[in-house]
Order: structure tokens, then C-alpha cells, then sequence
């Protein structure tokens, strides 16, 4: 779907290691004063002048995470970045600095390359972001990229995820479901592509959900919402695996139940035709379809006058006692016990 | 070789990837007060109290970086993480964390993971390492892993590659070439196996090569003594890819050249003999071996009174101007250019 045949194609061996490693990295430009010496040492230097360092870490292969038969490679760069990104806005902190290592096969041309790096350079542009090192090395397969994201946090900023506390209010940014579904429809083209390859599909009325598949946002702007909103959210966790799964994981780390108002769920009208279009129940697409880069966070009750009026953030549900469990409440107000069923990435192989 | 046919197999699915990281991981403690929080949220929180941050990455493939017919799983593990210290301490600084992020196909029984993250509890224990975080996922074929270290050093303590100096003296700790050789050993056994997998190879006077290259040690050791010895290196690196190629990297960093005596160059007597049987030349196999882990770096002819004596460094070389260039000279007193032929990861495939 995307290839271009007539492409220029660099063999990476022209290039050698430390050639390609500074050739794809030129362009990226150091902005914060933490970063006292990135690409080109043994290691990187910061400095956190008394701030709280995060560190996160994330690995993308191809066949299990990403398929370049739909994913282009710039879109590829820019999502690897956002997944960890986002795990740092988890915690409440501000991203800061990043390293990417990249292991290919001989099959990607060094222009390949440069489309991937372009995407992990928009990426480290809008959210400004320092690229600090990394490894490149070739596989004797496909391509993966492994990303390790630097925050800095003030200590009393941090919220992990095993202090929601009965009656906190559970919240969610955003709308859910929609990159899972965005992965349907390209799979489904993916398929009819393989049939007709001439086929031209109008994707217009998916133009949302492949986006959020495509080219997801970490909420960066969230923390900084919350902070200007004077709220501190008391547990939180980014939306990679879904909505189920990360109630369970806060709820289980902070020994806690929880209700969440399955009418609650906030749902992009787009996610809502196509799950009529697909069979699929929306309920179950938000709560296991995973990659919706969202966060998911609890408050204390007497903070829910200052979030109520905001459009990105929705009330979904309420923490309670541990012995009452964690539930999800129907349409029809019935309970049922909620599990998780969200993409595991060690079941799809 | 090292395969064990009767082992038990607990398949990796059974853990689903929350509860492997979990069972892998549990006997990993904390050591080090800056590890405010390590595995278990969306990133690891830090305090590094003022000291500046080290951060280095290094990813190892199967089929390009290690071959699991001759490379035990725990000694794997353990090789993973000196890799990644060895550019902490060749930065001067302490390393104090790492994470660990694997990739492995449905082959690879939980028993093999086991193995691995023994290797890597005994490095973390050896080296006083915090494991903090990681990725755990599926692979299309082999095993990958991808650990970024983390350390702490202060401020006037770093040294960079690119601080070297005209007059300044080129040393290197222990000796050279014996990594490049075990795996030439290792390799011929491999073949011998093929043919008739009765054989039992006596290796006893291959012992050190084959150590050197299945279970290498980072010279933590030498930040200290050079502390001790009040030696701050002006320029320092790591060799990993070879002499010759690490020189060229001070050099051409530093915009300095460089005179490197063939006759000063440690070899241990194993490297001699087994250069000998394998009609190798033994400059050459320090050369461009690589894998050696240990450090090069340079000092002021004025701190030479305080190295001279110690066992573990040795003197090769000095630095000279930039348009003298890089020079090896021979035994035969002829000077030739030093070129960068040291192992390449990218021309492996």
C-alpha cells in the first residue's frame, strides 16, 4: 500500500555504524539545559539539578507491534516516541530526552531509515524532546526499535499508581477504542489490497480511527491541564493495553475496588458507527482494545468541581473497598466483574 | 553443546507478560538510595541529588551479537549488562541502574528466561545494580535484548572522548584480543560439534579466551583506582569494537593524532600461543578484535609517575598533532596508518 517502487535506495553498508548513526541524527537539535551532552560519547550526560529523574523503556517489532504493510515508516517513528512519552506524562512528569535503538535487516534501504528518523524528529520537535544515543545494529529479520524516555518530576509532583483510595473518582482523558478500531480497518484493506491491488478505498469515514492507530498523541497536555486546574491526580497510569487492564492495575496495586458506568465510557461517534459496521460491542473495544495512548486517573472527591466543566477529561466510575471488587455497571445497572482481556504481547505469537 | 534435552518447559504464555516480569524480577533488590522507584509503574523515579545523570543503551541480537549454540543464557545475561557498564565507567562515572527489555519467540521455554535473568541478578549483584524497569515482549524469531544503563558521576569527574591532548600519554587497562579469539575458538568447536556432536573438546588451553569472551567483566575496578591513583583521564572510552577503532574515535573527536607502539600493546600469553596455532597476527587481532571491555584512555605526561607501577595499565602510545595522524609503529620502527577495522555490526549480515 505504501511502498514506492521507484524509491532511491542507499545500502546501509555505505554508511557503516557510526556514519549512519550521525547521518540520521544531524538534524535533531538539543533544547533543554538538562541535556549536557548528548549522541557521540559512551554515554549521554544530565543533569536533573535536584528534579526527580523517570526512566521508561519500550520495545517495538515488527509482525508483533507493527505491520509496514499499512504503517509508514515516519508514522512508525512518531508513535515508537509517543508510546513512551506517554508512560512519562503517567507519572505526572515532563519528557525530556530520549534514546532510540534500531536493529534492521539489510532489506531497508538507508532512505527507510531517514523516513523513520523523520518521524522520531517531529516527534521530538512538538514535544520537545532531546534525542541523547542509542544503538543501531542490523537483525536477521525485521525491524524494531527500542526507546528509553527521561523525565524530570518535582518529587512532590509524582503519582504512581498504587494510591487510589476508596471514593476517589475514577477519570479518564479523551475517547477510547478508536485505535483498535483504526487497526481493524486497516487490516481489513490490508486484505482486499492482497485481493486487488488496483483498489482505491475511501477511508474517509475512518479518517479519526486511523489516525489514532496511526499517528496516536501522548497527553502531555494533561499534566500540564491538571497542574494549571490545581489538580493532583492520586494514582495514575497511561492506556496501552486497555481500559480494563489498567482499572486492574490500578486497582490492584492500591488494594482498592472500583465501579466503572459502562454509559460513561466516552466513545468518538466514528468508534460507535464502525463498531456497528464490525459486530463488535464498543463497551468491549474501549475496555480491550488497547493503543489509546489515553490517561486514566483518580481524584479525591472535593477536586471534582475543578475538572467537571472540561472536555477532555469524563468521569467513568468511583473507587471503592476492595471487598466489593472491581466492576464494570452495565446499561442495564447490572455488575459484572471486570477483567482483563487487553492485548498481551506475549499472546500474539 | 549446551543443550539440555530433558529440561522442564513452562510455556511463557502460561505467565501471560506482567506475571513473567513479575516472577522474573522478584529476586532483584534494591540497593542504592537513588532508586526512589524501580519496577512496577509507568517509569522508574529517580534521585540523583545534584550528580549528574550517565545514560547508555545497547541492544544484542541473536544471530548478529551471540550464538546460542556456544553462548550459555546466563552468561548472556551477565555479558548484556557489562556491555552496557562498560560505557558508564567509560565515562568515569558510577553505574547504578539498568533496564532490561527482551524479546523472545514461543521457543524459548521460561526456563530459558530463568537462565537468562540469573546472568543478569548476578551482574546486578557483582556490579551493586538496580534493575528498575523494562519491556517484556514477543519475537518473530530469536532473542533480543535491549538494556539501558544508568549512572551517577559528578560534574568534574566526567570524561569525554574528545578531551585528548598533543603529549598527552595513550594508555590501556589489562590486555587485548582474547575475546576476539575465544569466539574463533568457540566457533571451531561448534563446527567440531556438527560433525560429531560425541566430541569432548578439552579447552583448558583456550580457558581464558573463551572466558574473556562468554563472561567479560567492565572495569568498574579501574574508576576507582584511577580515584584512588588522583589520575583524571583528559579523554577516555571504551573498547568494544576494537583498538584500532577506539583510538580513531579519541582522535578524531579530540582533532588530535596519534603514535601507537606495536611492542607495547598487552597480549596475554594464551593470545600469543592461539594466534600462533591459528596463523593469526596478534596486532592484528588486538586491533580489530574488539569485545575487549576494557578502558583506553589518556593522561598527562605528568601523571605518569602515579600509573607506571600498576599491573592493570599499561602505556601504548601518545598523542601528537592533529596533521602527524594515527599511526601504528611496528616493531620494524615503520610507521603505518591505523585504519578502523574493528568489528562492524552492520556488515555482519
Amino acid at each position: 500500500m505504501i511502498e514506492d517502487k521507484n524509491q532511491t535506495r542507499t545500502s546501509l553498508k555505505e554508511l557503516g555504524e557510526f556514519g549512519l548513526i550521525k547521518h540520521l541524527t544531524q538534524n535533531f537539535k538539543i533544547q533543554h539545559k538538562s541535556t549536557v551532552k548528548g549522541v557521540g560519547d559512551d554515554a549521554a550526560v544530565l543533569d536533573m539539578k535536584g528534579m526527580k529523574t523517570l526512566i521508561t523503556t519500550d520495545l517495538l517489532i515488527e509482525g508483533v507491534h507493527f505491520d509496514l504493510s499499512y504503517m509508514p515508516l515516519k508514522h512508525l517513528g512518531y508513535k515508537a516516541v509517543m508510546v513512551n512519552l506517554s508512560d512519562v506524562y503517567a507519572m505526572n512528569g515532563n519528557a525530556r530526552q530520549i534514546t532510540v535503538s534500531i536493529a534492521v535487516s539489510n532489506r531497508f534501504p538507508l532512505e527507510a531509515l531517514e523516513e523513520l528518523y523523520e518521524g522520531i524528529h517531529l516527534a521530538c520537535k512538538t514535544y520537545t524532546i532531546d534525542l541523547i544515543g542509542g544503538d543501531t545494529t542490523s537483525s536477521t529479520t525485521g525491524l524494531l526499535i527500542s526507546i528509553t524516555a527521561i523525565g524530570e518530576i518535582k518529587k512532590e509532583d509524582v503519582v504512581y499508581r498504587n494510591t487510589a483510595k476508596p471514593n476517589d473518582l475514577l477519570v479518564v482523558t479523551g475517547d477510547l477504542g478508536a485505535s483498535y478500531l483504526g487497526l481493524q480497518v486497516l487490516e481489513r484493506e490490508k486484505q482486499v489490497f492482497e485481493v486487488n491491488p488496483d483498489s482505491q478505498p475511501d477511508l474517509t469515514a475512518y479518517s479519526y480511527l486511523i489516525e489514532r492507530q496511526l499517528k496516536p498523541e501522548a497527553r502531555k497536555d494533561i499534566v500540564k491541564l491538571l497542574k494549571d486546574l490545581e489538580v493532583k491526580p492520586t494514582a495514575m497510569i497511561d492506556i496501552s493495553d486497555g481500559l480494563s487492564s489498567e482499572i486492574l492495575h490500578i486497582c490492584t496495586q492500591s488494594k482498592v475496588g472500583c465501579n466503572l458506568y459502562e454509559e460513561k465510557i466516552p466513545l468518538d461517534p466514528q468508534v460507535i458507527s464502525t463498531c456497528e459496521e464490525f459486530d463488535l460491542n464498543s463497551t468491549t473495544v474501549a475496555l480491550s482494545g488497547g493503543e489509546d495512548y489515553e490517561l486514566l486517573f483518580t481524584i479525591s472527591q472535593e477536586d471534582f468541581p475543578k475538572i467537571k466543566a472540561n472536555p477532555h477529561l469524563t468521569v467513568i466510575g468511583h473507587i471503592v473497598d476492595e471487598s466489593l471488587g472491581v466492576n464494570l455497571v452495565t446499561r442495564a445497572n447490572q455488575q459484572i466483574k471486570l477483567t482483563a482481556q487487553g492485548w498481551n504481547a506475549l499472546e500474539n505469537k
